[in-house]
């Protein structure tokens, strides 16, 4: 049988909570005692507990998971799948919410770096170069931007994007709004530089906005004055919001205007109407990034990119566009 | 200015990586090594880094929260809150996902004792007993939950269901459903006591019930089954599940049956119809068990129960009780 913290405190004749403090703050036990407990706890082949044998390995069988908003429905299955999967690795996954705030991400970072063995950093507001710096501390993988000589895994938005102006433009849709993210969003750029190579089809960016329902909502306005009868929203939230926000204004969707949102989400399939969508791999992502970080955390950073692909879910908030109004 | 690692390890003749190993996995350090460095560091008043200082006060300024399902859009206000109160505080706040099972709740119980200075449990499905065995190892708060003898923030639900039922029985209702959440829930119990205390009102009970869309669409027979014209569901999502189910099988909401949510989720309000639903405070709820659980870190525990008020609000999913059919 292993040997027992009170094996240990026996032998060396001190107190149990002696011997732990030897493990955990060594600095604060008598340099004699100290010596005599280790050297007892060597004898008798005494394993400190997990945190305490972390110190030993170095590991703590902990990940940290960031992401940049917990109340957006699209990352929790891809947090989900990552605690899933880590566990069949014997890890534990700790998530901590940004508030879409660079200066918390940062620190969040940092408060998790000592905490765990590698960090998912999801969908990221911070900019290349302090992601490059904060990389020094701890290991990372980033999902859903590319920061250049990491693990990356990426949604392949840019071939969902086309999917989504090709099937507006199939539907007779010749003029399109782009309703964007926050400013400085990795998703809506590529989004923008995919729509735009799609041919037949006048493009408006509308933007930034702000990721959610209600950014949605206050978007309606401009998409209604905007003359476009399709729209590709940032995501199914911002579509949902916009939905309701015509809605409000007498506009039919999709009568009047068409609408697509981006991730898949639980609620736009409940959604009247149901929504049109680009679908995200994000399950696969937080399995994968798990994957890429487990291998960076035991063999070192290798800059692996990894591009999953992404679908179009054709539902009720797209049809035919309108017939033009007699000029 | 403060003495720094580097000024330690040159003072001791020795590598910054050794002054690191002494703090962190002292026995891996030759025993005069390690007794000249800690005396070195004693004598310039060198303190080490965050966490191993932690070693030193036993205090990582991180929490750990704990929920059910973070894909339940009703924990993310509570995360969020919890969050940013902690952090006016200096603290961090690491969340884990329990997928509604206790085994993975206890061991994220226990990988997250050993970093974090205490746990905020919200929904926990574990057992009392389970509860009170693992405390022993980490403060706890509890939330949405009575746990005899710990610090506890409670959401008056029991209000919040009398208050539906009374809408209900106010607008001709004489035969309600309760469309519980999953077995064993605290919750669900105490909206079936608080409901079964209103006068004048023939209560159906249906479930258990996976609390999700899911759940309440796969409600939606029993409910059109059951004769009842208005139903209180466990919450938000499974109210807006039992809507979609309830308008596939041609029963409209309010028309013919109405329904109260629980929760007062966003997704909610951009319904069609719009959800009446007892409003939950779970801001205020995040930022009181933060309070609560600084007060055991800094004091030892003592079993303060908060309880808070909820509200009803009633916006399109209810209306009138339907002419009964002439017989």
């Amino acid at each position: 049988m292993a040997a027992t913290i009170r094996d240990v405190a026996q032998a060396s004749g001190v107190h149990v909570s002696t011997v732990s403090r030897t493990f955990s703050a060594p600095h604060l036990v008598n340099p004699e005692t100290r010596n005599r407990v280790l050297a007892v706890a060597e004898d008798l082949g005494y394993r400190p507990n997990r945190a305490a044998r972390a110190l030993t390995t170095g590991r703590t069988h902990n990940l940290g998971l960031i992401v940049a908003d917990i109340s957006n429905p699209f990352f929790p299955p891809l947090i989900k799948a990552a605690q899933a999967h880590a566990r069949t690795r014997d890890y534990h996954v700790f998530v901590a919410d940004t508030d879409e705030d660079p200066q918390v991400e940062e620190e969040l970072i940092k408060a998790l770096a000592k905490q765990v063995d590698g960090v998912l950093l999801c969908s990221p507001r911070l900019s290349n170069r302090a992601i490059e710096r904060l990389h020094a501390d701890v290991p990372f993988v980033v999902v859903n931007r590319e920061v250049k000589g990491m693990p990356t895994v990426l949604m392949d938005i840019g071939q969902g994007a086309r999917l989504a102006i090709e099937h507006l433009a199939g539907l007779g849709h010749r003029r399109v709004a782009l309703v964007s993210g926050p400013s400085g969003s990795w998703t809506s750029k590529r989004m923008r530089e995919a729509a735009a190579a799609v041919d037949g089809v006048d493009l408006v960016f509308l933007g930034p906005n702000t990721p959610t329902e209600q950014g949605g909502l206050a978007a309606a306005a401009e998409v209604a004055a905007s003359g476009a009868t399709g729209v590709l929203a940032y995501n199914d939230l911002v579509a949902m919001g916009l939905i309701e926000g015509l809605h409000e204004r007498g506009v039919q969707v999709p009568g009047d205007v068409s609408v697509v949102g981006v991730d898949d989400i639980v609620a736009g399939r409940l959604n009247r109407p149901k929504l049109t969508t680009v679908a995200m791999p994000t399950a696969a992502a937080g399995r994968m990034a798990v994957d890429l970080l487990l291998q960076s955390v035991a063999e070192g950073g290798t800059a692996t990119l990894a591009t999953l692909a992404t679908g179009l879910v054709v539902r009720e908030s797209t049809g035919p566009a309108p017939e033009p109004a007699a000029s």
